[in-house]
């Protein structure tokens, strides 16, 4: 259901095997949406549903099977997976269990050893008691960690992948290039991200289902808030900050603007995150580390405790709206040509307040390419 | 920042102490998005982010305690929860579990029991491997099932979650009243999908987590698959259902409609929905069962098979798009006032096409109220 062709597929598919076989492994047990959609291509807003659990095992040789409540075979058969067995949930008494047990009983030796992704950024999606009743009913197999293969895999992307996260960055950029049309001095803030959400699905987004933002006098003092009724005043800031889907496919990026002249401590922070942004982009290619990364960008924020406060400085992006690795001082590992990130200083004002500015990009063997189109120094002016 | 007062909470809290008492329990951990709200009022998209965990604690006395990342504490001090413990995360080495032990071996006595949600529809939202350090470091408290209290709480909406939850139904009640605006011969679903869910927005949805729907000849296939450029033809019927979000809560229902006139077998599927959900509705008041509502509905619908693959005719419905219980043959437990449910019964047509219609309701004792506006036994048919 994914646009992918299935060799797209195989060779993820291809590289978890062979990671397996390193890793002692005799199948991958997979549970939430974007692991499973990682192997399968199935893709649907019905995750949204906590009722059914979704099972898909990666063997340590051939295709992966799908176990999966009857509700989603039609979609399934639709996918290049072949292999699927339902069952017809929900069932209070066994809601999938012996299904999978049997399934994993039939795909991999007695004494054999399951992995499941359960480091960080991951968790089970399935009740716990039939993750025990399922390790009960496995008692010659051991389920255990993945060794985080699913983690890397993901992290470094294909073309196809890429190419999807530029197309739902295009629509981000079209939508923010909008943003004159809906802010308004006295425009609610809630009605603002009602609006925001709008361009985005008139730009080409399938479905929004990340905004975020504030508005405040120079300067905000988080950026998880849900918007409230305040309308906007001469002198807020306003950031919008989008996670929105395309063909599956995630950007995350924000824009920040001034309602009104902005102040000229505003106009530094603005220009100084986008200093800061330029110099995380000309330290990022292949081999970079999310420390080097930050430390880049750290040397010209200098934020006095923004980032003390957002734990990192950008992340990984694709399926989902943050993905591994964050942009953290303490980690050191080079990423690879293909990792996808987003680049997120943020600065500290007077009074608490802070700014944050975000961009998306993907690591090349020679350097970097943007995949949002970058924001200049000038922080725009609304309505002056 | 829920709308709620702090009297919503603390009832809330109270009979959570009242049942974990009752259960021998001495503390709650909470860890997912609904579960973690539906005590704290902490209210934000950015859940969708799955880097941080958050977790709340219920003690067996005393307010709630907030274990969560440092990003989060301006919100959540926004709340009412006054006793906040945070770290700065991501932390690669130790990302809030020995925090959360310490608070856990703070408010509990040794040799107490902890009790999580870990049944059906639930999900323990934090790394696997977490868990298991935390038991490792509580080796004398027992991490264990939470008796679904939470989950049995939550079922029954208070008049204010009631008034939330018709809030969000009367915007999509605006929204589907709008569909002619957006339906045409021609047009492609995946267009439709995207000015539906801005029509729900313009109604005043804050954001729209769920949209379903199908478009085919004569009745559809499957309710969740995402949408394709297929231009809608005269003679399809087309189904969308929303799930979206006002102030925190949802609606879940749908509308069918006609492109061209509708054939017989179409108009007689739609009037034979429409009276299954009437008769649902007639049958609902508190001490229901879902079993009862199933039988109610499947005299009428007497599918000859959709609800084998669905798997049932409805389910509750409040700060997730479906929460317990299912409309099910197999669940005989009578209901109180208070429930919130949606009645979803589906029929089978012609070629194995299937037709479904949706409401939402809530019980009272002595009958039940509509929260979605119910639909008419003809099926609108669009540009005839």
């Amino acid at each position: 259901m994914s646009g992918f062709a299935p060799d797209e597929f195989r060779t993820r598919v291809d590289r978890a095997q062979t990671a397996m076989a390193a890793a002692g492994l005799d199948a991958l047990l997979l549970t939430t949406e974007p692991d499973f959609r990682y192997f399968s291509g199935f893709l649907t807003r019905f995750w949204e549903s906590p009722t059914r659990p979704w099972f898909l095992v990666v063997p340590a040789s051939g295709d992966p099977v799908a176990v999966i409540p009857a509700i989603g075979r039609a979609l399934m058969e639709t996918t290049w997976i072949t292999d699927i067995r339902s069952w017809r949930a929900p069932d209070l008494v066994d809601d999938g269990i012996s299904l999978l047990a049997a399934t994993l009983a039939d795909l991999t030796p007695p004494g054999g050893a399951i992995g499941l992704p359960m480091g960080m950024e991951s968790h089970l999606r399935m009740p716990l008691s039939g993750f025990f009743a399922l390790q009960a009913a496995l008692q010659d197999r051991h389920l255990g960690p993945d060794a985080d293969i699913v983690r890397g895999l993901r992290m470094v992307k294909s073309e196809p992948e890429i190419a999807a996260i530029r197309a739902a960055c295009g629509v981000a950029d079209r939508a923010f290039a909008r943003l004159p049309e809906i802010l308004a001095q006295g425009q609610p803030l809630d009605q603002v991200f009602r609006d925001f959400q709008a361009l985005c699905l008139s730009e080409g987004a399938d479905w929004v289902p990340y905004v975020a933002g504030a508005a405040a006098q120079g300067g905000y003092l988080d950026v998880i808030s849900p918007a409230t009724g305040t309308p906007l005043a001469r002198g807020d800031v306003v950031m919008l900050d989008t996670g929105l889907i395309r063909a599956g496919y995630f950007c995350d990026f924000d824009r920040n603007l001034s309602m009104g002249p902005a102040s000229t401590a505003v106009k530094e922070a603005h220009a100084r995150l986008i200093e800061a942004t330029a110099a995380g982009f000309a330290a990022a290619r292949a081999g970079v580390s999310p420390a080097d990364l930050f430390h880049a960008m750290a040397r010209i924020a200098s934020d006095g405790g923004a980032a003390e406060e957002a734990g990192r400085f950008g992340h990984g992006l694709g399926q989902q709206l943050t993905e591994w690795p964050s942009i953290i001082p303490a980690d050191t590992t080079p990423l690879p040509a293909g990792t996808v990130l987003t680049l997120e200083p943020s600065v500290a004002l007077p009074g608490g307040r802070i700014m944050v500015h975000e961009e998306n990009i993907v690591l090349r063997e020679d350097g970097a390419e943007w995949l949002s189109t970058p924001a200049g120094p000038a922080i725009p002016e609304i309505g002056l």
